[in-house]
């Protein structure tokens, strides 16, 4: 999508074709810096740090991650050792494993002098695929805007997210935002609700960051405030993404998207969720019971970094001395409180047999 | 409540019998500051600014507010003009209007010279109130928390809260933090998820803050948080507290209360609301449809204020330049999704009969 007016991708394959290029998402709003990452431990780190986020582009960061370590060396040992590392990085994302999974299988059975170059074009293949999941979804998703919009007689469709499922968080266009777009570009007139999504502020500092860039209407408002725009009729439907749906529907996404998922159903705002396939774990059942919950630094509730009114970039403490903070990253919504699922194959029920039928070729087998 | 070991109450008279002191919110829980108010004009510039803050304390300080405009000038046309000064400065909490209408009746009918010492006297009286009333509520909730530490078989009771309804809203005790206070002293093994409570923070800043100096167990959770740790059987209990109650039991109080009312309906939590009958509204019903709502600043959510490592206090901004956001600073749990409301009475069912049958004095009549 656009910044300051030039397409971009958030990942890419340097001129050197070794090294691959991201955005330092940490930076953002305030700054926009490219990063390169030249080996498998600045591929982690990039993880590990969120300088990446959001589990479609996590999963592609990885295989170019098992990419940069083939080339340096490509044994068995090595690519074991690539594709422990990155699982390592976030325990939740199931991109993560599937793309760490899909790149080790393709290149286990290779002889080694052949790993490295496989491994780039299997990388690029997972951000090709990941560009045209996240396009489908789009055009999915754009039916249910233009339907809400045709509902309201031309009137602006007003629609809440949470978090960054933007582009940002994936190669391009986003899952949730992908909808978004597409109806932006076709002049459905519309307004988006940016959730702030405390602590790391993803919805304050990507989403209304790319919305601003690329010109879609919009209104950054705290994660508090979402059921009261809902109790008065503010919003139209909400999208968000996933980042771990399983095979019950169940889905598992930046904490606060249950509460939110608790306020469309208890006004009946339609809650839309924008689950490209690789982000369904068919081998997981009940999202509450199994999902593993990432619990992250403390550090990321009781200090918060901005720009200061010189410009200067600066941390703060929030909390008074001697008090603890726990941060959990994630929850999940009961499959009962999602109107859809938008995947690649069209607009389907969060339920298993959905979800089956959807997806014959994933559901049947674990991955 | 203490402060590094030392007894306080949010508001008290000076030394000269004539202006007051309050603590100054704003500052903590940086720095910890009292401000001397001395006319009118500073009584309604501490509440719009929220040097003080919570629907009690603001009570209390208009009533305060009055008496120094009486002292400067007991004219009929002064009483006016500073009940109209001071009931401009927010607009959603009842106890504000309830106090200075209170005021006000008691002074109309006197000779303008005695007009100030009775306001100084009423405003104290408000004051004592408030006391007795948070000291009432304390005493049915903490049967609510012993009840809990019972069916937990001595194990720590998980009590949630939003915002601030500590003794820092009120004048002393608090009235959602008086259960917990109470059950503290008793020796009640318990532990307080303090809901950061943006965008001012209070529940982070105020709340924490004051659980910190008493020396109550408590950890700071973002407000995406509430949800997920009820999903897991984290949260025994939620009590807030609630800046108006209408005749029907709907509780408006600060914004997101209606997302953890929610969750906490959906894995069977109890939700109780901390609600002093001033601020019972019998004049409302629908608490949605009628409650105004105030909309406060955007730089509230796009700019925040924090210690630096070298301990400036230093205000950053969040977001992108260009970006919006949107302020709405309450919002309302309708009744049905309220397990009891503590008052100073005992705990009653939120309902129109409950709250007939408890207030008859009130219920009846408009105020």
């Amino acid at each position: 999508m656009r910044i300051e007016g030039k397409a971009f991708t958030t990942i890419w394959l340097g001129d050197d074709a070794a090294s691959i290029h991201v955005i330092d998402q940490t930076r953002l709003p305030h700054k926009f810096e490219i990063v390169t990452i030249s080996n498998v431990a600045e591929a982690a780190r990039a993880i590990a740090d969120m300088q990446v986020r959001g589990a479609p582009l996590i999963g592609v960061t990885a295989a170019y991650g098992v990419a940069l370590a083939m080339r340096a060396d490509p044994s068995d040992g090595n690519l074991d050792k690539a594709c422990a590392i990155l699982a390592a990085t976030r325990p939740t994302a199931v991109n993560l494993k599937w793309a760490i999974e899909s790149t080790r299988r393709r290149l286990s059975g290779l002889p080694p002098n052949e790993r490295g170059p496989v491994a780039y074009a299997h990388a690029a293949a997972i951000a090709d695929e990941d560009v045209a999941l996240c396009e489908a979804i789009g055009e999915h998703g754009l039916a249910l805007i233009e339907a809400a919009a045709a509902r309201k007689g031309g009137e602006r469709v007003n629609i809440l997210t949470h978090c960054n499922a933007g582009w940002l968080a994936t190669v391009d266009w986003g899952t949730a935002t992908a909808p978004i777009y597409k109806a932006h570009e076709k002049g459905v007139p519309l307004h988006v609700w940016v959730d702030e999504t405390r602590p790391r502020n993803q919805g304050a500092s990507l989403t209304a960051w790319e919305l601003n860039q690329h010109g879609v209407p919009h209104t950054i408002v705290i994660d508090n405030a979402g059921g009261h725009l809902m109790q008065h009729g503010d919003v139209d439907l909400v999208i968000v993404g996933t980042d771990r749906t399983t095979a019950s529907g169940d889905v598992c996404n930046k904490i606060g998207t249950y509460l939110k998922a608790l306020a469309a159903k208890d006004n009946g705002v339609p809650f839309y969720v924008a689950a490209p396939s690789p982000s369904i774990d068919f081998t997981m059942d009940d999202g509450v019971a199994e999902t593993p919950i990432e619990t992250r630094s403390p550090q990321e509730i009781t200090h918060i970094t901005g720009r200061a009114a010189d410009g200067r970039i600066e941390t703060v403490c929030l909390v008074p001395l001697g008090s603890a903070a726990h941060n959990p990253a994630f929850d999940v919504t009961p499959a009962r409180l999602v109107t859809g699922l938008i995947t690649e194959r069209g607009v389907i029920a969060a339920s298993r047999d959905a979800l089956a039928r959807a997806f014959p070729d994933r559901a049947a087998k674990p991955q």
